[in-house]
């Protein structure tokens, strides 16, 4: 049984990995003057915003977790110390957002720097300040998860099949609802945030006028790189953390329910997501020594791409050969879950679908957002005509780019529960998350180019150096594109396990509503409806105050080119900071609705209306989550890189059209339209539902425990039911032994 | 028993009153040669395309039958007489489209004509042609489905709870496929032809050219014209003729499944939905009375608003009265549906919760999209930061727009379901449907008036005359979106209702699925998780081939302005037929892949993938349908007014604006985008939900055949499982009884 203790150590390893990059980074040269007081004033600009944040979130987490704690204290099922995990959730996955905004506008003014040298240079730059947050993250989930799972399930004394080891994992829920509250709040007041900054700063700098992106008149401009570090790293630290938490504690809680025997008193399956997501972070850490491209390879973007890609597949298999021994050495030949007996080799094969699925996303949503490919010229060509039928190609192409994916995904959910159960579509899940720690290297490292032009820009810095930043942004775009597609499609299958882990949890408190989440009863039903509601009126939220703080950018910033003496000449000094205050004070104060609508919604339907209409409500919400996230988030990044297409050039019926052309114009209205699509409402999906799935699983003992005093039938009569439906089950779904 | 006879009687007074009220509207004066010389070519081309329309569909129908009839001889559990209902149902919705454009095109000369007279006559002949349409559509309804029944009861010899009471109904269901599969490709079909129209010709016309709507020379404005009567009107009346019988059909087969101790040999319950209609008509027809102005009221739109208003509100406060002593008259005291026993009280209880439902959501949709109301407001606001924002504003309202309806309507089905049961949700939709001759006499008097418009401009008349035919188009407006948030509750409660009846009919051809539309079974969520995407698809298609369909007609009409001479001074004249040609073509050839979507994708879910994965498919699609249809309805009816806001003027940050000013231009491009969502893919959405809930309806005595032979458990079993279920289920959900 000591080998639980060797999960935390794989986060500590991350961690000092973590360090010693980290500290590599800055020991890079930071370039001129100018350049490190740019860089000082987005640094300043990001912390302000995280502090403001943080604060705020702070009184959430006490109220949360003294409603917790008093839940816990008060009903048998769960413990008080819910409350403290719940708190240790929050702290970890603010730091992991502290520590990536931190690297970030380290290396943001280094990469800047660098790309004055090689691009070669620039790429290690970045990709080794996107890799301290990526290693960072994960090191910090497996440490939090695992240690406090050692803790837990010594303060309880828990063991395998034992009333205690559900409530330890119970308890270890609050860890993962510490960690999804602030994803969400992170994400969406970053999201708001940046693209607040964005939109404003292209509305009247770029359109109105007539000066380049990040060009230093702009007042908005520092807001504008504030917002890459708070939206894209900060925000999504936090939600990659809170992702990669639920879904190895999904596997988790039903691994508990699962009966094994095996050399591990009986808990194998509980600890094999933790291995994995442990292992996973090694294997990534081996990939990032795969992403480098030669000195000699001059001004190549798929030479970046390719780099990166050898560093992503890289751990992808890797993972892939790892997991086919750490499976057959942690788990028996067979396991039972809810009567459905399932093999090792059916796990194996679970996380292989999840590798595919994940693998297949990538390359479904590259399709639909890449440059020169179909989807992406059908909204150039529809540029050819207005602004409207842009709106209208853009929307065309999010609605069709869910096809394939939910194909894949359904294929997945049905492939991966026919090997191992529902055992199977959670590690499924879990091996897709395996190599976070890459994906958010990947991911990271496109903002800090981002940025590191914007410092180029401001700096004056000669032409190349911007060339270089430009070409990693690029390659940074498209990765970030289909990190949302992996991201969404492991929420899909995390949201279908916690769901899953939701009705054991009632059931293991006295109510069955195993045989009643019936979706032809009209009150489930009725919840269906409700729940698919939530993405709706979320991402409106979002949007929308997008929307307005973006307006209220746009009034400060013509008043301040109105107002300041010699602001377009530079003989005047914009005033950044209003600015920036405008967009901190906006997102602080905009994130707080759709977020109480994602932790209360679920609270509210479950306590008026009972576990069975939660759990319609639960499905509503994930689906059309699910199929939301991918609409906007794939619009938004075609209508990007069909704009994007007009700076090379465009031919549109025999004519070649540039930038400031009529129908580059119309190209600009969609990305803006698709910039709080992309990077507000879309990527909060995958957490919204994640979130409210946590949300009732934490509420789950005690919303059973309300209702086992009316059950509905005796219990003999319920003992008797379950049985035939079991047998029900295990004869219509024979598992696919291999 | 004889009872049963007078049911048809009431379809035929509708269609004499659809004479009368037919020959009075051609007695009226069609104005001078010009105007007459307009509507000829208007009714010809709406002619031309009715024509190739129905050409495509027959062939659709002859293989549709052919398929059905193989199946319904070769299946035990149904007849070859299917193939025959279907033909009928479809023929019956091609005529009433047919009957609708044709009054058209004749109400909206003469509508034109009057206006020359008085706002009052205007408004006479406009209503009169639409309740032409709206009484002769439910008289249609009434009329087949009332005789079929009769027939087909009288040749299956079935009595009440028979096994050929049962085959009469599946039977009858093939009229109601019938039914909704024309309605699905007349709703497509037209809603592409008319916005293809009306975007090309407003891109080129209004914004290009500088012409006003309608100006005669602007080549796509006949088009433009055509598309009102064959999109609006024609594609109108197919949808409500199908949603009509769908409605009634669906409690129908509810009403077969109830034991019920009456008067009328056991078949009350399937009697009553098919009364309600036929009185609801003679209701509708009393309410026609109440719609009128006085000939001193002047320009005023609100007179005629409140006319209609007095019309509506006055038929659906008869039907509620009458179904009071109809409900006490023809219903039993009590009755039981699946173990579930609920009252005649209840009965009525749940028709006005539909009522309720359905006037609550015309209300709040008035809300979203109605000038002077805070979301439209918050479009025009966001329309002086340009484009984008407008775009931005209009998504937000639309996506929020869903809210306040889901909650009524999940409280409608929470409600209904308390007050009746599974048969309570199907007559709470009944009820709502009840005055379907009403809503769609007013629905369709909107259309006939923007025409009338059309012809005023075109043929020159003075400027007070085409003011008039404004102020009844302006309401019209309203009404339309009024209609629309009515059509998608009322879907969405028949929906679920086809649905529970698709689980009886599965069940009671021995494959029970009662205890297995489980959502968190893997695979039922897989099924959920692609019928959720269909909507997506499907609007995706609709939504592309109007923005394609408009590129053609835009590159058309400017190849006119280009190469004709003296077109611009009126010496030249344009060639409308070609516009009318590319409007025709394109929505013939567009409407097909998502018409074979919906009819297709349920069969291959339920063959290869069984009946449970079927109905999460299906609550899937009807859940994001309904979803999808508010958000594109409601988003597109504020942009619309948004836009039209501008002509009196809008005040923004005090400054006010006008037609040409910078905002208007962006409200414009919204209205654009709007055109597709409002009427083309929103409408369709609740056509979409049914047509594959009916599908799955008539498939489910085969795919039960097929799955019966492997039982997931004993019959025996399977007795003992249901009858504890059953009781579990009593025991849970009190009825209310009042």
């Amino acid at each position: 049984m000591s080998i639980v203790y060797v999960i935390p150590l794989f986060g500590l390893i991350a961690l000092l990995f973590t360090a010693i990059q980290s500290a590599w980074v800055t020991r890079q040269d930071a370039g001129n003057e100018r350049m490190q007081d740019i860089a000082k004033h987005i640094a300043e600009g990001a912390m302000a915003f995280l502090k403001a944040e943080y604060k705020i979130l702070t009184y959430f987490v006490i109220i949360a977790a003294l409603l917790l704690g008093y839940m816990g204290y008060s009903h048998a099922s769960s413990d008080w110390t819910i409350a403290l995990a719940f708190v240790i959730g929050a702290v970890f996955s603010a730091t992991a957002g502290f520590i990536g905004m931190k690297i970030a506008t380290k290396a943001n003014v280094r990469t800047a720097h660098a790309a004055r040298t090689s691009l070669a240079r620039a790429l290690k730059v970045s990709f080794t300040g996107g890799s301290v947050m990526g290693m960072g993250v994960a090191g910090l989930a497996v440490l939090g998860l695992g240690s406090l799972f050692i803790i837990l399930k010594a303060y309880f004394g828990a063991e395998a099949n034992t009333a205690e080891m559900i409530k330890t994992i119970e308890v270890l829920t609050g860890f993962s609802l510490g960690a999804e509250s602030i994803a969400l709040f992170a994400r969406v007041g970053g999201g708001i945030y940046t693209k607040a900054a964005d939109v404003g700063a292209d509305l009247v700098g770029k359109v109105e006028a007539g000066i380049p992106e990040d060009d230093p008149r702009n007042p908005a401009t520092i807001a504008d790189n504030v917002g890459d570090n708070v939206g894209d790293v900060a925000g999504m630290g936090a939600d990659l953390f809170g992702s990669y938490v639920a879904t190895v504690l999904a596997t988790m809680v039903l691994g508990v329910e699962t009966t094994s025997t095996d050399n591990f008193g009986g808990l194998a399956p509980v600890l094999l997501p933790m291995f994995i997501a442990g292992l996973g972070i090694i294997l990534s850490i081996i990939g990032t020594f795969f992403v480098r491209i030669s000195e000699s390879s001059g001004l190549n973007t798929s030479a970046v791409q390719r780099a990166l890609n050898m560093g992503n597949w890289g751990s992808i298999v890797l993972t892939a050969i790892v997991c086919y021994f750490t499976v057959n050495w942690i788990l028996p030949e067979s396991m039972t879950l809810r009567g459905h007996e399932f093999t090792r080799n059916g796990v194996f094969g679970a996380i292989i679908v999840g590798l595919v699925v994940g693998t297949l996303m990538s390359i479904i949503t590259e399709y639909y957002t890449a440059m020169g490919k179909r989807p992406v010229k059908s909204i150039i060509r529809q540029s050819s005509t207005g602004h409207a039928t842009n709106i209208i190609g853009g929307l065309a192409v999010g609605m069709e780019s869910t096809m394939l994916p939910i194909l894949v995904l359904a294929g997945g959910i049905y492939g991966s529960y026919a090997l191992a159960g529902l055992y199977g579509v959670a590690i499924a899940a879990a091996g897709m998350m395996a190599t976070t720690a890459m994906q958010l290297a990947i991911d990271a490292f496109g903002p800090i180019a981002d940025n590191a032009g914007g410092i180029a820009e401001m700096s004056e810095l000669p032409k190349d150096v911007r060339e270089k930043t430009d070409i990693l942004d690029a390659v940074g775009n498209t990765t970030a594109a289909t990190g949302k597609g992996f991201a969404i499609a492991s929420a899909a299958l995390t949201a279908l396990a916690l769901f899953a882990a939701y009705v054991g949890v009632v059931k293991a408190n006295g109510y069955d509503l195993e045989d009643a989440i019936n979706i032809y009863k009209a009150d489930v039903l009725a919840g269906l409806f409700v729940g698919a509601m939530i993405p709706f009126i979320f991402s409106s939220l979002a949007i929308r105050a997008v929307g307005e703080a973006a307006m209220s950018m746009v009034e400060e910033v013509r008043r301040q080119f109105r107002t300041i003496p010699g602001i377009m000449d530079g003989t005047g000094k914009p005033e950044y900071d209003k600015c920036v205050a405008i967009s901190t004070e906006a997102s602080i104060k905009k994130m707080m609705l759709p977020g109480a609508i994602a932790l209360l919604s679920p609270i509210l339907m479950g306590f008026i209306f009972g576990p069975e209409v939660l759990g319609g409500f639960l499905a509503g919400a994930t689906v059309s989550g699910v199929l939301m996230g991918m609409f906007q988030n794939n619009a938004g990044g075609a209508w990007d890189n069909a704009k994007k297409s007009f700076e090379k050039g465009v031919e549109i019926n025999g004519e070649i059209y540039y930038k400031k052309s009529e129908p580059h114009k119309a190209s600009v209205t969609g990305d803006t339209v698709g910039d709080p699509f992309k990077d507000t409402s879309g990527p909060s999906m995958n957490i919204l539902i994640k979130l409210m799935s946590i949300v009732s699983l934490v509420i789950a003992p005690t919303l059973a425990e309300l209702h086992r005093n009316t059950p509905a039938v005796t219990d003999a009569q319920q003992e008797k039911v379950k049985e035939m439906v079991q047998k029900a089950e295990t004869a219509s779904k024979p598992t696919v032994k291999l």
